[in-house]
């Protein structure tokens, strides 16, 4: 017998910037250069055409020039409708990979992606595969994106009715953080993607939480300087994650950023992906907070802070699918727990809260309380939204 | 800005054994227990149809029987047509992934996959993004897959008429390499596996080569103890090269271990996979020495000596298919040069022969004198073809 072992090491720059695609920013030129400078690059665009929609009339001619003005040869740009249902498009895959065949894209070639998390997920994962990955860079439009998956280094297709069913480790070439694509979303975006800044606060980052909470009045209001702050800091809490953790390709079993997880991943195929996944998420926390609370692996005013934090967001606490049950009675967001189990492998592994920025693992739960838990979420989302 | 800098480490067993399917030999059982010896572990089993046909009347009962008497759960067994078609075949992708949702694999159950090269391509790749990865034990069950790409680190699709156009990096959890396997190949797929030995042994070893020369009779009569000091030879340069080229996941350009392979890749697409890959990469090989030869980069009886060996051992240096042309005129396996570039990307980099045991990259190739090399094997071929 003989053991292998073989030791991989990547690397990539996750940039802040402004105004991208301005001749004048040179971080998306340098980000393709910096590992050949002399060379004529390459790059395929793909495009979230919600960030076309919102630009109409200076895109995609903008892009264009300035590739054009940097010597970098776009070989085409390819527009995808944005949303969680272009991880289950199949058509979709086959065009990206045709293209990627009918331009003739290396390994060394670029596909720079531009657009909210789902595009950054189907057009990542066809560049993933694609002679076993070609070079990406991600522009994240949303807040979720920057500030999350978009910095990660996960591709993630949905089948089966499973979300993430199908997808590859695979870290980005670069990632370049425009807080231009913040100011032209709509407010239920932003707002949505704030919940997982929430989420990596109160399991990783006391003082981020506390700073959360005094802004949720500024950030309900999408002011847009504490929602660029929200979206560095969350960034910088997910890459310290990925960097520390020690198995950031998740060969172990452990998944701690997954808080509030196993009912978000439910509910956005309850609802055919109507909830948007951070909306999914908040109320996902919502029922593990109540949960720790109950089962007094946190004290109850933490539990209380934490529901408080997320209304004065604007984030719901409560959707109606939480009343959809099987014949049985049973609600079927509890389907969630086995499907979150089989996602990740292994024995159950939920994260719930211990205090303000302290998490703790548990493999049981009680369904009974959980369903108290749902009645309690009920009646407190019903009080807010009549208020 | 902000660089992450993340380390993968990836570690499997390469196991040669005898009989891995005799209950009294827990090497299957052992790797598959090797993480959690007391967990009750689920096996979903791929296996080559050519594999069952050899054994018609004790398999797959016998697999079965393994299974149980080692209390490990086999939830599936799944055959597959062999050979390199299946590598294209887009329903029995559809259907292994149904069959990881149907069975609710998670990223701690078992693929376990027996078979060759084709067959443990296509379920590698199933299994490889499957959750993003679940655990995969591989069987190969030719000599080019227990010696070359079975042991390595790569799965590979066949898509828009491009070898490999889609694939993944993914080391496997393990790797037995039985030689009893061995036993039932027909000839015509014994000798074809002995390519990629000479072509390891050519770049890398010529102490291995000078053996391949001297064993050339008894590897040609098909006898056993060479076939298996063949294999084991070929495995062990091949983890050894994974482990110390710095690169196993070919981030960079250079493809050292790909002598050969640009005209092999497009001689198999152009006979539709009629020629095996070995016989290809036979050709390639015999192409590229001679090429060397005449360029000056080795001497003339290095290029002797390595033809002679290849046809000693039975492997053809020549293939009608050659003569295929261009309306232009231009022989067709002359595409290969780009297609092969492409895969790799950047510029064109060909691995040539010094010696014998010593490679040298090219940049640059003089296609006049390719052609001419391909006029000389056409007469070679049809001399010893004649004898």
């Amino acid at each position: 017998m003989k053991v292998l072992s073989i030791d991989v090491r990547f690397e990539y720059p996750v940039h802040f910037t402004s105004g991208a695609f301005d001749p004048a920013n040179d971080t998306l030129a340098q980000s393709i250069k910096r590992k050949e400078p002399a060379r004529r690059h390459r790059v395929l665009l793909v495009i979230d055409r919600g960030v076309v929609d919102a630009r109409p009339t200076t895109w995609p001619g903008e892009i264009a020039r300035y590739f054009e003005h940097h010597g970098i040869e776009l070989v085409s740009q390819i527009v995808l409708p944005g949303g969680e249902s272009i991880k289950e498009d199949a058509e979709a895959l086959t065009l990206l990979l045709g293209a990627m065949d009918r331009h003739a894209m290396d390994r060394q070639s670029f596909v720079v992606i531009v657009g909210g998390g789902a595009v950054l997920d189907m057009a990542g994962y066809a560049a993933a595969v694609t002679h076993r990955g070609l070079r990406v860079i991600r522009l994240p439009t949303t807040v979720l994106s920057q500030g999350d998956s978009g910095v990660g280094v996960k591709t993630g297709l949905n089948a089966f009715g499973k979300k993430n069913f199908v997808g590859t480790f695979s870290p980005p070439f670069a990632v370049i953080n425009d807080v231009r694509f913040l100011e032209t979303l709509e407010r239920r975006d932003l707002l949505a993607g704030m919940a997982e800044a929430v989420k990596v606060a109160l399991i990783r980052d006391r003082t981020f939480f506390q700073w959360l909470r005094r802004e949720a009045p500024r950030l309900a209001a999408c002011e847009m300087p504490p929602v660029t702050e929200l979206v560095r800091r969350s960034a910088e809490l997910h890459l310290t994650h990925i960097e520390t953790s020690g198995d950031p390709f998740e060969l172990g079993s452990a998944r701690p950023l997954d808080f509030g997880h196993w009912a978000a991943h439910k509910l956005e195929s309850l609802t055919h992906n109507r909830l948007r996944h951070g909306e999914a998420v908040a109320i996902g926390m919502a029922i593990d907070t109540l949960y720790s609370a109950k089962t007094r692996l946190c004290r109850e005013e933490v539990a209380e802070t934490v529901l408080e934090t997320l209304q004065r967001i604007g984030l719901s606490v409560w959707h109606p699918s939480l009343d959809e049950r099987r014949p049985d009675g049973r609600p079927r967001v509890l389907d969630g727990l086995r499907e979150f189990r089989e996602h990740l492998g292994g024995e159950l592994t939920l994260t719930m809260l211990r205090d303000i920025g302290e998490s703790v693992e548990i493999h049981e739960v009680d369904e009974a309380l959980l369903v108290h838990c749902l009645d309690t979420l009920r009646a407190r989302g019903a009080r807010v939204g009549a208020a």
